[in-house]
């Protein structure tokens, strides 16, 4: 449970506010490199952090990312055109290029410097594994670019998505390191969809249904280890890891590809849930991809042209309630990440957590609250450099493996989670 | 007219408002049975008093009405899966009785007793004459089930039905109790309607547009009577029972089923408004159950698969105009509850009532809220439990009669106007 | 730049407001001529200056903009019933006459004289040149009715529309005195559109887009000068007067019909933009007339039914990227009239002018805000009649001509622009 003002304080991350500055510390996904595929095509507006902003392409295929607003009279530069170097405002043709630095104003002669003293607020934007980072902060700490493992593989071995989601992020990311609901909402998935089942571990999650929580502070945030009885006098541990600020594993299953999520602030209200799939070893197959595309393991489809999911809180999520009735999904809803959706949204816009009663399992989420609200003040009074920005602390990967139950979690997961590029699956 | 404080106070009903707290003194209608129908139906969400509340039925047919969001992270329990004696949470497995207590948190063991510390607020929900019944108020004070007649006779002499209103339920209830409006607004409708039409006394409605209201304090709450002039020195009386908070008869029009209104607040912007039909002395025809079902009467049609009503604010009400140029209606709207609907939603979602200039027809309603507001303050102050909950207030019955000119209202409404059950119509 | 106390100021136009004050001044444009076509028209509603009226046509075809409310118990009168020289609520029976005034409460006895005591406010509605108008302010105040010239040709002679615009008059006013945006957002249009294209002086708006401007005030406003360069010493003018509040005319083009706009507040988040077109001295064409419906010029076609433009905030106006890309429109939208209420509406509800950088072409802006501001001041203290009142002020008429370049601008419009009814076009 929070007081007001803690909930307050962990879920607003507008310019100014201590969360805020939080993220703005990070490179945070801001657009799926598809939205700008190519030289001089359509920009797009992108609101982060309560932010307006307009991201796109310049002739030479540089990225930009800029105030959405003409520094002029305001209009939005998404009616602009993509020229020569720069996107130029139809109205009175003022252009500027990927930095936000206007560079023509057609009414003023050129040597009078008056398009020199224009500059939009403007932020990097980088393209790396199939997704384009910024970093909306101070320009003299921008950390080094990120080292997630998902966005260092080939692209041939990753498959990355994301969905619109109406309530805020945090309680979205909550549900991302809840290991615990698997067995519930998700029972009847993960043995059913073709991208989860079949593992031998999946037993586990359903025959155990008290798992005990265990966590260990990580450099850059935790690992979220859960245990399950097992055979032999043994535990079957699922470790999730946490990266400040928002980024998570999903604990492998089998030899399935490995998955995860991360949720970025749109504003207090809206978030997007990015969810990615890789294998540190093989390509994907067609058929793994085609999946993934036709929605099945953690990814959804769409609304036509958008990012919506095509369940979503405008239809109920297409609730099944004969499918529910008759025990095949405990919530009536189809899919994994319309079933998240749907019932991290029902929250409402931003969880009342002043409400809540947290129970042993919910142990990963109330370290990760404690984690950001710690960190957010230590740079706030102190300047701290928060944890996860360091890129040594993305190299973290997600495992299941079986442990003897006197064997130590700790001293397990701080040799197995760090991990090289490209290393074997620790998987069961 | 009211002051800008008093408007608020008289039709504010939140928790921790004096109105909000008289309506939780009594028995109001939560839900249609039919919303209900058998054990394990899904679950309906339910927003009453501005508390959003979940009603379900357990696998025994028990009806429960607990608050909407799980207890443990605040998800709507309208995902959840109705089973054996209680609703399950589909995010970790909670299992909730029809009393809001927690009977299982599957990830505790069941030694610990956390499940039994966890209990979500709840109200009783019965089943009396079609309608769910709930009572929101201190369980110390609980009163007897009410005895309205509507719901009193076997379900075959009855015909009930709800419509969302997108305005504060006091203009609508003002609207109920306002005999005067009869003669124009539903002008067309005392002679079309199957279901109205064609009882002796109609004629005086359009003969004499000056009523005269005569308003005599009764138990529970009001008798509203209007008179209009009639043959041989005598009047034709129409007489309005208003039972605290807001529950009315319209009078009789001959051997016509009875019927009536309640309307009951959603939030303060919106209301169910309510609408009976029955004969105390025998069933409904089949044909009169029909004519109700078309949307005759007081009855409407619907948005299929939902209680909007099909004339509704968003298609202008299906305006005639023609019809209305013509003088088929006044309004131009087919039907009466579209009629009472339309031009009580046109007020605003709450009438400012500091603006208003009432004449001599509005008696009623000012006499209305004079009771309801001494009645808030009454119940504030002292503790007074106010008028209409005691059920023998409820065995009021509405009326029309002719009286010599000489002859006094108050004495005859005071015999006549309390009633038995299955008591023959008092009608002209 | 304005400071925020100051974009409150000069934006806000409802009851009590400076500004709202200021527009309380002026006969304005309330409703077109069409829209309460005969006696005893369906009434229409109108909101103006952030207050609900009600427009209708009696049975003797006299109009009347009142209160949208009845006097009684506040519902909407729209939907009444006009008859017999007034319109009755179908509430109750009250009726108005167009002046507001009560004529009739049914349920009293005529000789108690209640209803005279009943007025609704109500403000004048007159028709003149295809448009009702209406002045808002006090009656002892009330100015002569307008005499603009495209109200004051024969209704043959001109053609007049309006369209919804969701956004604050202010921006959409400013796009419309300023000139310099013509060569870049309406680029192709002055070139293709057969309503604004072949007039002789179109080339030297896209050879010279360094235009100067040079503004001289003007008794009931400004005369906005805007100077190209042209053969032989000279300079190509364009000149844009713009009469207080709203008022303005785009200079000719060839032997076009002249065409203007003004805008109206709906509220401090809408406004109605208003299109007229005109020839002084013919009538138009049955082609041109046509083109005009057709949306062609400043004019636009319509979501059906409505007054919204079908190119609209909720569909994107069209865009259509690859007109965009090959440079075929500059803003990818097709179409004057809504090219200019894209960006204008791009800017938001209020446009934020204290993040603006102006440019030596907005100087026609800067002088209308300080007109508007200054005259808005003198009127609050001093009660000082503002500009653009007197009718004389009115007689105004845009112009394009050349000057050789040691002419002085100043002379030449203050000779030019004041115009006789029907005089020849002052075009090249």
């Amino acid at each position: 449970m929070l007081r007001k003002e803690q909930n307050d304080f962990v879920t607003q991350t507008g310019p100014g506010t201590p969360m805020g500055n939080l993220f703005r510390s990070y490179w945070i996904p801001a657009l799926m490199a598809e939205e700008l595929p190519e030289a001089d095509c359509p920009p797009v507006r992108v609101k982060l952090l309560s932010e307006r902003l307009l991201a796109f392409r310049d002739s030479e295929g540089k990225l930009g990312l800029i105030d959405e607003f003409c520094a002029h009279r305001g209009v939005s530069l998404w009616f602009g055109r993509t020229e020569e170097g720069g996107i130029r405002c139809p109205y009175h043709g003022w252009k500027y290029d990927v930095s936000g630095q206007c560079v023509d104003v057609p009414s003023e002669p050129a040597e009078n410097g008056f398009s020199q003293r224009i500059k939009l607020n403007s932020y990097p934007l980088i393209e790396k594994g199939g997704v384009l980072w910024t970093y909306m902060g101070d320009p003299a700490r921008q950390p080094p670019l990120p080292e997630y493992e998902f966005a260092s593989v080939p692209l041939s071995q990753s498959f990355i998505s994301k969905r619109f989601q109406e309530c805020n992020w945090l309680q979205a990311m909550e549900g991302g390191i809840d290991s615990a609901h698997v067995a519930w909402l998700h029972r009847a998935d993960i043995n059913e969809d073709p991208l989860v089942s079949g593992a031998p571990g999946n037993k586990y999650n359903t025959s155990d249904l008290q798992p005990v929580f265990e966590v260990a502070e990580s450099p850059g945030g935790l690992y979220i280890g859960v245990r399950r009885n097992a055979e032999d006098d043994r535990y079957y541990w699922r470790v999730t890891p946490w990266v400040m600020p928002c980024f998570t594993g999903v604990p492998p299953r089998g030899d399935h590809p490995i998955h995860g999520h991360f949720w970025i602030p749109i504003d207090d209200h809206q978030c997007w849930a990015w969810s990615y799939d890789f294998h540190p070893q093989r390509d994907l197959t067609d058929r793994e991809r085609q999946l993934m595309k036709d929605g099945n393991g953690i990814h959804v489809t769409y609304v036509p042209g958008t990012y919506i999911p095509a369940s979503n809180k405008s239809n109920n999520y297409r609730i099944d309630r004969e499918a529910q009735r008759s025990n095949r999904t405990m919530s009536g809803i189809w899919g994994v990440g319309f079933q998240d959706a749907a019932l991290q949204e029902s929250m409402g816009p931003i969880c009342d957590r002043t409400k809540e009663n947290l129970a042993g399992t919910d142990n990963g989420i109330i370290m990760a609250r404690h984690r950001l609200m710690k960190a957010a003040k230590a740079l706030a009074e102190k300047g701290v450099t928060p944890p996860g920005v360091d890129p040594a602390h993305h190299r973290v990967r997600q495992a299941t493996f079986f442990l003897k139950r006197d064997e130590s979690f700790a001293e397990k997961v701080m040799d197995t989670m760090p991990h090289e590029l490209g290393a074997p699956l620790i998987t069961v």
